[in-house]
């Protein structure tokens, strides 16, 4: 387990704000609940992200066990990243994201 | 229905992000998904928060169509934020933030 520096705050919804409350974080996971993925497919998949924010997300979800980073001794090197279990198991929240989404845009068009 | 002036994502979960995708505004949902609120009752629950930061969360919110402000004309006048239908429909996302961050505390606590 990585040592989280932070301490997590008493509220279960500041806690989950706190650890993928930004939307780059949020996409991240949605990229990655489809599969591993490449340093460079993760920044084509989110428009307008740049090399040292995507950077620095991946670092954060490393700390908090959410996301695992694999070096494949290739030349150049391979970088993959992957969810963790804990990372996998934000799939219920994604979901209820993609539900409400989809039911707003459904109810705006109207 | 009030005019959205940006344009919605395809992607359902951007759409979502685009509409609570801050810490602010999870927060406020939470807090009103328990029952109307006056100004100062958000301000006081939310440690941290700016009067004009409030102000202006709120206002994007009544936007979206997810908060209602509703004005009592006494003196001082008296003001109410409460959800409106379409933001009471986001009680299944902050239910699935809530169980998460629930498991994620037990989880690192070990």
């Amino acid at each position: 387990m990585p040592t989280i520096t932070k301490p997590l705050p008493a509220c279960p919804v500041e806690t989950t704000l706190q650890l993928i409350g930004n939307k780059w974080k949020v996409l991240i996971i949605r990229d990655l609940l489809d599969g591993t993925k490449r340093f460079n497919e993760l920044m084509r998949s989110l428009t307008g992200i740049s090399q040292k924010v995507l950077t620095s997300n991946l670092r954060d979800m490393e700390s908090a066990d959410l996301v695992l980073r694999t070096v494949y001794p290739e030349v150049p090197p391979r970088v993959e990243y992957a969810l963790t279990e804990t990372g996998r198991s934000l799939q219920p929240v994604l979901d209820s994201m993609t539900s409400w989404g989809t039911a707003y845009k459904e109810r705006m068009s109207h």
